[in-house]
């Protein structure tokens, strides 16, 4: 079986959090040919954690887990945060396959997103 | 004369921050026909500050400035932090016109960018 596991900063703000969830379940229809099972972990501030995420998704049967940190910049919590917790789990869990992506602020689109911001804000 | 401002988080790390100096490096050819002046912000942790890169903006002739935040979700940075200190510098500028537009996570795009992370992944 195969998972993906959306991380995210996490916050006090349970809006915040819960756009979260709904980006899983956005992608839900789109993903779900390619992956049997998706996920929402946070870094801090909301349940579930990275490491209690990772081991729902392994509960669940899954063989194989791909990440992507929902992060726009490369501070600590993607150089260190992130991959320290996803190093501990994959250390406990040797057969477990975690391919971690990119964080999501490296994607080719996001100059043009801004640009399409801005020009919708002009029309 | 007309600015576009992009607030961004701000981290310890240089590596962090010259992103969103690349970013906005990468937005000024395709916005220059819109905007006179480009500018980066920094909520914390770098310079400038959103206050003092308002006041430069006012020095370099600014008289409308686009706000965007460039933050994925609706915690209280975006909520709270950041507006606070927009409408401290509109207070101190009654003149000044500056629209903010919606956080760059309310972008449409969100889910499809997400989905084609992990189409190119899997190619």
């Amino acid at each position: 079986m195969r998972a993906f596991l959306l991380i995210a900063h996490g916050s006090r703000r349970t809006e915040s959090n819960e756009e979260v969830f709904a980006l899983i379940e956005s992608l839900r229809p789109k993903l779900e040919s390619s992956y049997d099972l998706l996920q929402a972990a946070f870094l801090e501030l909301c349940d579930p954690g990275i490491g209690a995420a990772i081991d729902s998704l392994i509960e669940k049967g899954a063989q194989e887990i791909v990440i992507l940190p929902y992060f726009l910049n490369q501070g600590r919590h993607v150089s260190e945060d992130v991959p320290h917790e996803i190093l501990a789990k994959q250390s406990q869990h040797p057969d477990l396959t975690i391919k971690t992506l990119p964080y999501f602020g490296k994607a080719s689109q996001i100059t043009d997103i801004v640009v399409k911001l801005l020009a919708k804000h002009d029309a």
